[in-house]
């Protein structure tokens, strides 16, 4: 590459743009040049229903305290995929990059892509590159979408909630939100608190081989936060849902940081975090597999689905009061994700 | 809606953003209101390989002559897979959007989207929405992935021209790219000259039953135009590949507009043609179903593989000449799909 930035030329589809392709952007994502490459991938048949998803990312700033754009675009996906009980098989990217972003910034975040698909088992087959000019995008914005093979028997979905289900998260709530806004706004606490990001896959495989059709919803509390995702679980599956404030893991700093700026941090959104809503009998039996698997050590019950109809979400406070909860009208932390 | 404008609170995951998807996007898009929906579409088991695509779509103006970002989208990704002989299933749609998008554009864009998804027979099964703050995104910005289904014993790649094997197009160079560019400048031609855009599976479709294993090659001329893709399947396939200039179908409005602006008509983008290289035998009765398909009336034979090894593209000119035709260095015409 003789730039060490990107040109509005690296998305000509000449010679500029092979040469990207050639020499930065297949290299560090597949291996497959383009010279052996055509319109579309093609992919080994599969037998068993697929899940389809995709995910835009143009979370503020590129780069944060736990992971970057790159390991988040492929995250979200494959734990997407993971969420309706799926194996990820194929990922394809979508770069659309700002003439003059750094290459070298493209490189760390591609990097972060391929170590990312690799430890969640999947493979990029795919992509496209765009460039606009300077001032018409903001740095990079990347779109995956995933394949992935639903497991044999299994239905998980966000309708399948029933009275009596406990509700699990696997760790601590907000830590990706919280991080990535400290950073934006370059708080004091930003050296302190890291974004979760991780891939959920080999979590969701422990719990279903546990729990098998006894898992009835599995989701990530992503944008919007545990408390949203709950909202949208109870209007689904028409149940209610109550949470015990005091069973919910917030790390101190997080907490910390959420009530100086006036943030609830079961509105902040998490990117290694799930939901997952289980028959009271295998309810032991789930955490602990979920605590012995490394992005679950922290796992916790944190409420109990109790009746049918209404949609509500409430909370036990720590005081002993309860609450309603309802979604938020606007936007709290925009480009969060 | 309230409000007649995308506002940041609608990619919040909230109120507003369920409320956009619910009375908006859904509705145009899918029918599947979001209280049915989950991380990732489920899709029925299929036999055959898959073929897998993305692009994303950064088409400036977002309205043109002949069509839109939305139907662009859609086509562009159909026409990907039928471009590796594969039967279009599903479409995902990622939508970044800036802040203060009229929503009525928005529903323009969509409307688009959904005609042209029926038209090539596919369905929009999943879909993500984001916003982004005035002047970090440009209006709109599109990613479709796409799955397919590869026709059993098909295998079209642009490795597989062989000398002899003539060239086909399904009708005139640059009508795409052209239209895109005088509406961007405000030029006089503007009313003039159409953007070709269009799915081209069916067409697709008939090219395989008149040829089947015959044809060898299938490859949609988009970004650097019928040159850059006919110079890339010459570097795939290892061969060379000679055009005749008069055998190029052209409108005249298009080529007097590139005369005006110098660019060459071989170079310009296209979203409704195909190349294919067939064998000689079939050639004539491909011609054939091609000029009684709806996309196909002004198909022609445009060039012969004549040799192998080289990757060389030349063109007889009108004048008698014969000049080789390498791939742009740097950029023609910036965001034009």
């Amino acid at each position: 590459m003789k730039s060490d930035v990107i040109l509005l030329g690296h998305g000509s589809g000449g010679k500029l743009s092979h040469q990207l392709l050639d020499d930065i952007i297949i290299p560090a994502l597949s291996g497959v040049a383009t010279r052996d490459q055509n319109d579309s991938a093609i992919l080994p048949a599969v037998s068993g229903e697929l899940a389809f998803t995709t995910d835009s990312y143009v979370v503020d700033p590129i780069f944060f305290p736990g992971g970057c754009i790159g390991d988040l675009a492929i995250n979200g996906t494959v734990n997407d995929l993971a969420m309706a009980g799926a194996k990820p098989l194929a990922i394809s990217v979508g770069l659309i990059m700002e003439e003059g972003l750094p290459v070298s910034d493209l490189q760390e975040i591609l990097a972060a892509m391929r170590t990312a698909a690799d430890k969640a088992g999947v493979n990029i087959v795919t992509g496209d590159t765009k460039v606009v000019p300077h001032g018409k995008a903001d740095k990079i914005f990347i779109n995956t979408a995933g394949i992935g093979v639903v497991r044999n028997g299994i239905a998980v979905s966000g309708s399948g909630a029933r009275p009596g289900d406990k509700v699990l998260i696997n760790g601590t709530v907000g830590d990706h939100g919280m991080a990535v806004l400290a950073s934006r706004e370059g708080l004091e606490l930003e050296s302190d608190i890291r974004s979760d990001c991780a891939e959920l896959h080999s979590l969701v495989e422990v719990i279903l081989e546990a729990g098998g059709d006894n898992v009835h919803v599995l989701r990530d509390p992503t944008r919007g936060g545990v408390a949203t995702t709950l909202k949208e679980i109870c209007a689904q599956s028409e149940v209610d849902i109550e949470l015990t404030e005091t069973d919910i893991p917030v790390r101190e700093n997080v907490g910390g940081a959420c009530a100086i700026l006036g943030l609830d941090p079961l509105f902040v959104a998490n990117e290694g975090k799930l939901l997952a809503i289980v028959t009271e009998d295998v309810t032991d039996k789930i955490l602990t597999v979920m605590r012995s698997h490394e992005t679950g050590r922290e796992a916790a019950i944190i409420g109990t689905v109790v009746g049918t109809g209404e949609g509500k979400l409430s909370l036990q406070t720590a005081i002993g009061g309860r609450r309603s909860i309802e979604m938020l009208a606007g936007e709290q932390l925009p480009r969060i994700c």
